[in-house]
């Protein structure tokens, strides 16, 4: 663990999901030493020939060289081999960062036997400080010859940074009657606010779905699942989330699927959305120093774009998620986060539960507010805002977590 | 003091501004116990005839009884009274909201002589308690009648909540040969993060100025110095931003300005915008916890908007405010706050300055960088945070301060 490692999250599960193997992909781990000591901070995943990869990347204007390299693959999505490297995020590194990441392909794609642009690279750690990928490149030979078909955790666990469990998640689906496998793991603790992506998301599945329909599916998904969540507003140099399709299924008789809207796809892309959601969720428990989980639903809104935006409102708000970590039912930080939003709310139509109890309607307290019922509802570990802001018909919901003196602890001496 | 009144800020002054007494404006508070005990919360402002009024209000779609009053009021702009209460925003209030804010007016305006359509009125604290104004109204007769020339400092200190220092400011200027005085005082500690506005500030002058050019005057003013102060990221639902001006220096021989663009007014508008500046960062400066005060000059970007919103995003950025507490030059946050703004930068021109030392150039580490050098300078009381985005030539520059440990206990039990 880093040297920085939090008490554990309260909602670490008490037993992680058992990915199954899927056919077409092998991972391995080490430990390089790029900045943990103890623990493994390099993995490896080597998919078979006629693997495509579909890709959502962060927005940010000062993205990492890894992700612009991404970017660039996803042009023609052909993958053989993925590497992530956790302890530096090889971000803001300049013409040495591009060769870095340059290098670790290249090196990767001789040990895997492809081309380095179907090579997937990411890194998360540290911003501003130069990778030395001469520094692990002589073991990803290795990590190729002895990668095996069951360490999805292996994986999982060697991109953690401040998290403090690994993220695992597992679906399956039919398509055209053969049932495909999708598994995925992800990391993220902190500076957590996926725009158009998520910190580092990694799925693999063995169904043959075209590169463009896999993209689309992706797309669409991450929209409602990972870009509703956000841990403290701050977006990541290096959101990367990749899903890679083996194809695999093809030879158990699964009929290609060239397009997005095949109908035949939807039972996948249900499974898909269900297992985005899943690790989302579980990026939102493991929310740096949290204490609790708290689920934010905007209804009324006049568009879903608009539900997401007052729910992020409310998520984001640094005095309202410390008024859930001191267990105060605080509902005027309700009012004002979603007043602060710019979008439509009709203030005397407004309404907000906390769990089961309704603490305002029509733009006042409610009549049966009870603060000393509201109050003990604070102390349970899962809180549920709802506010119907009257405008509209559209709903959206959004995850985060609270803001403790742990998150400060944590972020005050990340890098001490 | 409120009980959950938090230790001093380090930056709170050893000795407050004496302000002068201006021709026109009479002041008096008293201890009306809406919410707190053993201090003042209730502040009454007599100006003579003849006074009119600018306002720069919260653009929250949730915003409180007293700012709708207030907004109607300044469509004439005349005003003969000021009310303000501390302990209960009057916020998100219904209709028994709007009821009490025109009681408060009504009686008021009979005590001072007025149409209750010339009282302004405002209140600050928590959000969505009804305000019982019949329990103080009965005390505006006795304001009025005891109301002082020289009790600014009075004013102040009433409508402070989690402030740990009244803030104050004066200036003075000429106007066509004729001397005038700007007094100017304000409150805000979290919940900050004006937009058009502040939380509560009051500003009288003496100057003969008409409504319209007055008006034009604090909007302009108000967009560079409130409006680029950030403690949290939260709009407060009750921003009030108030310019009195009686008019009594025409007595003195100052000729009357009708006119913003006025040659005649640019001292007058210097000085003010001086004040505006000054109280802005009082406000930043004794944010709720804080252990630093924070300013973020960003260069180099398309326009002052996209300048301001960059910088606002480094200044809301949860994850670098914590490691200016934990003292740790992570300008690796920096990068990643102005790559989430969404504004235009060039990765690779940009630059980082910590104070005088330059950590990152050409979208990358200073060669001449050493961390020990910058977290020595991290060490002190003000950090001054420079970054050029290598796109333009405008400039903007954002007020904040970090966020501590003892930001969370103040709002995990504020209510408490």
């Amino acid at each position: 663990m880093a040297k920085n490692a939090a008490k554990p999250s309260p909602f670490a599960p008490a037993r992680l999901p058992a990915l199954p193997v899927l056919d077409g992909v092998r991972l391995a781990a080490c430990e390089a030493g790029i900045r943990y000591q103890g623990r493994t901070d390099l993995m490896v995943a080597v998919m078979d020939p006629g693997t495509v990869a579909a890709g959502v990347l962060t927005r940010s204007k000062t993205c990492s060289a890894p992700v612009v390299w991404c970017r660039r693959n996803l042009e023609h999505g052909r993958a053989r081999a993925l590497v992530v490297n956790s302890g530096n995020a090889n971000a803001f590194t300049g013409a040495k960062g591009s060769e870095a990441t340059r290098l670790t392909a290249e090196v990767l794609g001789k040990a895997a036997g492809c081309p380095s642009d179907e090579v997937y690279v990411a890194s998360t750690g540290v911003i501003g400080e130069p990778l030395a990928a001469e520094k692990f490149t002589h073991l990803l030979d290795g990590l190729v010859a002895t990668a095996t078909a069951d360490a999805f955790e292996i994986g999982a666990r060697a991109i953690m940074t401040t998290d403090t469990y690994p993220k695992l998640a597992t679906r399956s689906a039919e398509i055209g009657g053969v049932s495909v496998t999708i598994n995925g793991f992800c990391k993220g603790a902190g500076m957590i606010a996926p725009d158009m992506a998520t910190m580092l998301c990694f799925i693999f599945t063995d169904a043959a779905i075209t590169q463009t329909a896999l993209q689309s599916v992706l797309t669409s998904h991450v929209r409602t699942t990972f870009n509703c969540m956000t841990i403290d507003g701050d977006t990541s140099t290096s959101d990367t989330c990749l899903l890679f399709a083996t194809g695999a299924a093809a030879k158990r008789g699964q009929p290609a699927i060239v397009a997005a809207h095949d109908p035949r796809l939807a039972a996948f892309a249900a499974a898909l959305h269900d297992l985005l959601r899943d690790l989302a969720i579980q990026v939102a428990k493991d929310g740096e120093g949290l204490s609790k989980f708290v689920t934010i639903e905007i209804a009324g809104a006049e568009s879903w774009e608009a539900a997401r935006r007052i729910a992020l409102a409310c998520a984001n708000s640094p005095i309202l998620k410390a008024a859930i970590f001191g267990e105060d039912p605080n509902w005027g930080r309700v009012v004002m986060a979603i007043g602060k939003s710019g979008e439509a709310a009709d203030r005397d139509k407004l309404s907000i539960h906390f769990g089961p109890h309704e603490v305002a309607r029509n733009g006042e307290r409610s009549p049966e507010y009870v603060e000393a019922v509201v109050a003990d509802y604070m102390k349970n570990r899962e809180i549920v805002i709802r506010a119907d802001v009257g405008v509209g018909t559209a709903a959206a919901t959004v995850w985060t977590c609270d803001l403790t003196h742990d998150y400060i602890a944590i972020n005050a001496d990340y890098r001490s």
